[in-house]
């Protein structure tokens, strides 16, 4: 049970974690915090939180669970920030999606504070953001993953993993580095394609005709092209190395790609192709 | 009207366009013909086709519409069976991806008997096949594109035309060449990305993990990653100087993107991102 959250950066994911904890009666006071006063009246209209404090000190006197809800290369001015108003019992938690370069500004920000601060990241979201986006099932039967160190205080850990329970999610935890390579291939990887096919496909002399002849599979298949610029902008930053390097292997196998179709090897393309399709079957039948 | 439609091969497009037709009132006798005697009796008992013929000269007897619809590589094979069984009033088409390889292959196995043959190719389907995904709204508001030439009977494409907007579907003109172009860059090369990446990851050690990570995104990144593989391989085989092209295109665009991310150009990432994301919104309100 969370007595006073304070949520800075009331949007798609800190507005949808205040409506899950509400619903599932984790949660007393929720109070919000952000740059835009506008957004944030917003959130109180659609009783997603409770109050607007116009000052960090005021968001955070008092809270036990403070929720850092905004992009990744906003996370250390707000640690740093927050370090010198934080008292003895709260617990610190953020939701970006890299979780490396987080680590080491919430170090720097922290300083010997740094074992109430948990790096989390929920795996869910949609190409939709601010607040107007946000349900309270956001997280049902997603994963969260925590990247805990040995210098993390355990029962901070169990705060914040009881609180991501209590919206339905399947908490996980593991290490920063894998966090990071796992996520660069599963996810930042798609999006950067999705990103690079559309941009392509927008500079061509015939794009109005392209886009138009796109099927149903290129709307489905471009969709995460339509999420938030600048926090993908922070991802690549924030998680380059990992995601070079995924790009790097995907453009090799582009290149096997490319040359199996100008020998017009057909007998490997059906093979990999079909490798492909078992592999996807397989898991849309486990993912349920 | 068509009194006697010959179905080559009912499959998912094939018994949608039965199922339309019929729906539609502008079909009489419906006959099937194809490989598997078994799937021929579903598409019967389904009441997708009136009934089955043993062989392609019964079923293509007295029948004023003949679609072709197998997989491109066989559509040369079945033409030439067909073209000394036609008989004066038949029109032929088929619903083949790419058209170049098509018309190629129609113009040599049917001869003088090529003004009736009008190529066809409905923009449309799901990442399921068979006629048990088949349905009768599939074409609706769907495009579907028509490539004839000079040698195309004009009378035979108004048959053709008006069978397809029967179906719901907006007809469109467009030369093989341009339809080949454009479908290569909105359709085949998604479908390359989408098997590359999915047979990228299902060989990492991690594999299992990183699927069970991959969130709502991939899922839909992928979806067309589970279509039919033989169909995929005929498409990268029958249309593959266009494919490589827009392979090649591709590649160079994921290189500049990996530069950007080596050089973390945040400026230049935000913007790349924020133009696609804005090309996409419009697609996706345009296309309703």
């Amino acid at each position: 049970m969370i007595n006073k959250l304070a949520i800075i950066g009331v949007g798609l994911i800190g507005g949808s974690l205040a409506r899950a904890l509400r619903q599932s009666g984790h949660v007393g006071d929720v109070v919000g915090f952000g740059r835009s006063l506008g957004k944030l009246q917003t959130a109180v209209d659609l009783g997603v939180i409770d109050r607007v404090e116009v000052s960090l000190a005021a968001t955070v006197r008092g809270a036990d669970m403070v929720v850092v809800a905004v992009p990744v290369a906003t996370i250390k001015p707000i640690l740093s920030e927050l370090a010198p108003l934080m008292v003895d019992g709260a617990v610190v938690t953020d939701i970006g999606s890299v979780k490396g370069v987080v680590v080491q500004a919430a170090r720097e920000a922290l300083g010997a504070r740094y074992a109430v601060f948990v790096p989390g990241h929920p795996i869910a979201g949609t190409e939709h953001s601010g607040v107007v986006a946000s349900q309270a099932e956001l997280f049902q039967g997603h994963h969260v993953i925590l990247t805990p160190d040995n210098d993390t205080d355990p029962a901070a850990l169990a705060r914040v993993r009881a609180m991501w329970q209590a919206t339905g999610a399947d908490v996980l935890i593991m290490s920063v580095v894998q966090h990071d390579e796992i996520l660069a291939a599963c996810s930042h990887l798609p999006h950067m394609l999705a990103y690079a096919l559309v941009d392509m496909l927008v500079r061509r002399d015939d794009h109005k005709k392209t886009f138009d002849l796109a099927a149903g599979g290129f709307r489905d298949f471009t969709r995460i092209a339509s999420s938030d610029p600048v926090m993908w902008r922070d991802i690549c930053v924030g998680n380059s190395d990992a995601l070079v390097r995924v790009l790097q292997a995907y453009r090799d196998n582009l290149d096997v790609l490319i040359s199996a179709i100008v020998r017009g090897d057909a007998d490997w393309l059906e093979e990999t192709f079909n490798r492909a399709k078992r592999a996807r079957d397989e898991y849309i039948k486990r993912d349920g």
